[in-house]
C-alpha cells in the first residue's frame, strides 16, 4: 500500500529525531511491501522564521491531504518573548484543532531495560508499568473563550473550561476501546465536586460506560489522582480526562517511568488520521550535535502504523526491534548510566533498524 | 493572653485528631501561660445530619468572632450522593470564602524518622524535603460563574477560571514574605503559553517580586511542575500558584514525602485571622477506633500558634515533640512499617506531651 505522509521536523532535536523515524519506517515499508510518500513543510519556530506565521496555511493543507502527521517538537527561548498566536506552540494548538484531533493517547510505560531510570521505588513498579493516558485534546479551557473584565477587585483576566456532552461522549468512546484492547479498566478523572463541567463529564462517561458492559469504570478526583500516581501507578490501566488535567496528568505519568526520552503519542481524530510526536521537547541544548534519542519519535511511528494504517504486525515489529536495541545496551545519553557507553542517534537508528 | 478558637470536629476521624490537638494546646497553654477558649460548632456532613445544612450560620459567625478556627476533617461516602451545595465540602468552600482565607499554606516536609515511607528513591531526596506550596483559595475556577450553555456542539457545561490582580497581588506577597524567611526562592507555576488568566498571573507575581529584591523568582508551567516535582523536589522552596492547579500540585507535594498523615495546612486571610487543618481527609474506615495519627493536626496547632497568634516560640516547642516522639519510635497504623509496634491516638498524644 500507498501512503501520504506530511512531515513536520519542527525546532531544536526536532530534525534530528525525525529523519531517524522515516529511516526506521522506510525499512519497514522495504520489508512488507507499503510505500511511504512523505511532503516535508514547516511548522513552529522555524515557520515563524521563515514567514512570522508558526501554522502557514500550506502546512495546513499538506496535513489535511496526508493520511498521517508526523511531528518533531516545536519550541525554543529564541521565540519565548512573542506574542501567544505568533509562538511555536499555537502551531500544536491549530494543528490539533484543524486537524480535529480531539484524542491524545500517551502510553506511559516502563521498560525494562530502564527500569534503573525509574524515580520511584522497586516496590512501587514492581514488575513493570504500562498506563495509557487519554487526554481530550480540541476542547475544555484550552478553547474556550478567554479575555478581560472589569471585576469587585479590578481588572481581571478569566478563561472559560467547557465541555459538550458530545465532545466528552466520543473521547470517553475511545478510553473505552482501547481499554477492551488492554486491562479493561477505565478510570475518568475530573473535579465534579467543584466544576458544572465535571459533573457532566462524570455523567457523560456514565452514559458511555453502559455501551461496555466488560469495562469497569471508577471516577477519582484529579487532586487525588496526581497523588495515586505516585503512590500507587499500577491501579491504573487506563485513564481518561480533559485537556487542562490531561495536560498535567500524563506529564506526571510519563516522568514516573523515569524514561522522557523514551515516550511516543498519537493525536487521533474521528476518522484515522492522526499526528504522531515525541513526548519530550525540542532540546535546544542538545540539537544539532546528533545526540539526541531518536526512540520516541521511532516509536510513535508505531503507533502511527497501529492507529493511522492498520498495520499491527509492522507496528510490533518497531516495538520489538527498539526493545531489543535496549536489551542489548545500546544507550543515548539521555538513557545511559554512569560508565555506560553513550552512542549517537544515528548508531541508535542503526541499532534498531538492525533488529527489524 | 486570651485566645477564642472555634473548633470544627468535623466527620469521620475528624474528633479524635482535634481532641488530640487540643490537649497538646492545652500543654502548651500551661506551660507558656497562655488561655486559649473554645466554641465547638458543627460543619461537614455531621452538620448536614443535624440541619440539613453543612455550613449553618451559626458556625459561620462564631468562626467569624474567633482569632482562629481549628478544622478536624469533613466528608464521608455516606453524603456522596447530595446535591453539591449540601455536600460536606460546601463546608469547606463556605468558611474559606466568607472567613476572606485567600492563602492556603501546605508545607511538604519530611520527617527524618520516616524517610523510609518516601516514594521516591533515596538518591532524589538526599538528606531531606522542604517545600512550601502557597495555594490561592478564594478565586480562581473555585469561585467563577458556572452553569450550562447551547453550543455548536450541542449542550455543554461550563466554569469560569478568572483572577484579577489584586488577588494575585495578596498571594504573591504572601508567598515572597514566606520566601524570605525561608531560601529565598518563589516558584510561581502557571500555564501562560495558554491561558489568559495566566498571563496577568505572571504579569502581576512579576510586578510583585520588584519589592523583593533578595528573592529569586522564576515560572514553570503546570505541566512541567507536575513532572518536576517527581524528577528534582529538591529545586523548590517556596511554590505559588492558583486555587485549581494548587490543588493538584500540594497534593502531589505531599504525596511525594510518603507521610500524608504528617502535614498540616494553614489557611489564612488579610488579617491573623487562620484556619488550621491536616491535609489528610476523613478516613470513615478507621472512625472512632482510636486509631488515627493525630501528628498532622498538632503540627496544624503549631502552623495556628505561629501565623494567627505569633507565638514562635510555643510553635516550635510542638514540632519539637512531634521530631522527637517520631525519633523516639512512636508510630500511628499509617507510619508504622512491618513489625513495628503499633499506638493509638491517645497513646500518641501522651507521647508528644510528655516532649513538650
Ligand atoms: C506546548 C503546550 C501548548 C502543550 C499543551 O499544553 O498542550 C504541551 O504541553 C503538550 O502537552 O502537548
Ligand atoms: C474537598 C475539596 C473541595 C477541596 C478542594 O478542592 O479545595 C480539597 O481537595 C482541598 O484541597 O482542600
Amino acid at each position: 500500500m500507498d501512503y501520504k505522509i506530511a512531515v513536520i521536523k519542527g525546532d531544536g532535536i526536532g530534525p534530528e529525531v525525525v529523519d531517524s523515524a522515516l529511516e526506521i519506517l522506510d525499512a519497514v515499508g522495504a520489508k512488507y511491501g507499503h510505500r511511504f510518500h512523505y511532503t516535508e513543510v514547516l511548522a513552529g519556530g522555524c515557520a515563524y522564521d521563515d514567514c512570522e506565521n508558526p501554522l502557514p496555511k500550506e502546512t495546513l493543507d499538506v496535513c489535511k491531504a496526508s493520511d498521517a502527521v508526523v511531528l518533531g517538537a516545536v519550541g525554543g527561548p529564541k521565540w519565548d518573548d512573542l506574542p501567544g498566536e505568533k509562538r511555536p506552540e499555537a502551531a500544536l494548538l491549530g494543528l490539533r484543532k484543524e486537524l480535529g484531533l480531539f484524542a491524545n493517547l500517551r502510553p506511559a510505560i516502563l521498560f525494562g531495560a530502564l527500569k534503573d531510570a525509574c524515580p520511584l521505588k522497586p516496590e512501587i513498579i514492581k514488575d513493570g508499568l504500562d498506563i495509557c493516558v487519554v487526554r481530550e485534546l480540541t476542547g475544555g479551557i484550552y478553547f474556550g473563550d478567554r479575555g478581560f473584565k472589569d471585576t469587585d477587585m479590578g481588572p481581571a483576566a478569566y478563561d472559560i473550561e467547557i465541555y459538550a456532552e458530545k465532545e466528552v461522549e466520543r473521547i470517553a468512546k475511545v478510553a473505552f476501546d482501547m481499554a477492551m484492547k488492554r486491562e479493561k479498566k477505565v478510570m475518568s478523572v475530573d473535579k465534579a465536586n467543584i466544576l458544572e463541567s465535571s459533573r457532566l463529564w462524570r455523567k457523560t462517561v456514565e452514559k458511555v460506560a453502559k455501551d461496555y458492559h466488560e469495562v469497569s469504570l471508577d471516577h477519582m478526583y484529579v487532586d487525588n489522582a496526581s497523588m495515586q500516581l505516585i503512590r500507587d501507578p499500577k491501579q491504573f490501566d487506563v485513564i481518561v480526562t480533559t485537556n487542562m488535567f490531561g495536560d498535567i496528568l500524563s506529564d506526571e505519568a510519563s516522568m514516573i517511568t523515569g524514561s522522557i526520552g523514551m515516550l511516543p503519542s498519537a493525536s487521533l481524530g474521528g476518522d484515522n488520521k492522526g499526528m504522531y510526536e515525541p513526548v519530550h521537547g525540542s532540546a535546544p541544548d542538545i540539537a544539532g550535535q546528533g545526540k539526541a534519542n531518536p526512540l520516541a519519535t521511532i516509536l510513535s511511528m508505531a503507533m502511527m502504523l497501529k492507529y493511522s494504517f492498520g498495520l499491527g504486525e509492522e507496528s510490533d515489529c518497531i516495538e520489538e526491534a527498539v526493545t531489543k536495541a535496549l536489551d542489548a545496551g545500546y544507550r543515548t545519553g539521555d538513557i545511559a548510566n554512569e560508565g555506560e557507553k553513550v552512542i549517537s542517534t544515528a548508531e541508535m537508528t542503526a541499532a534498531v533498524k538492525s533488529y527489524l
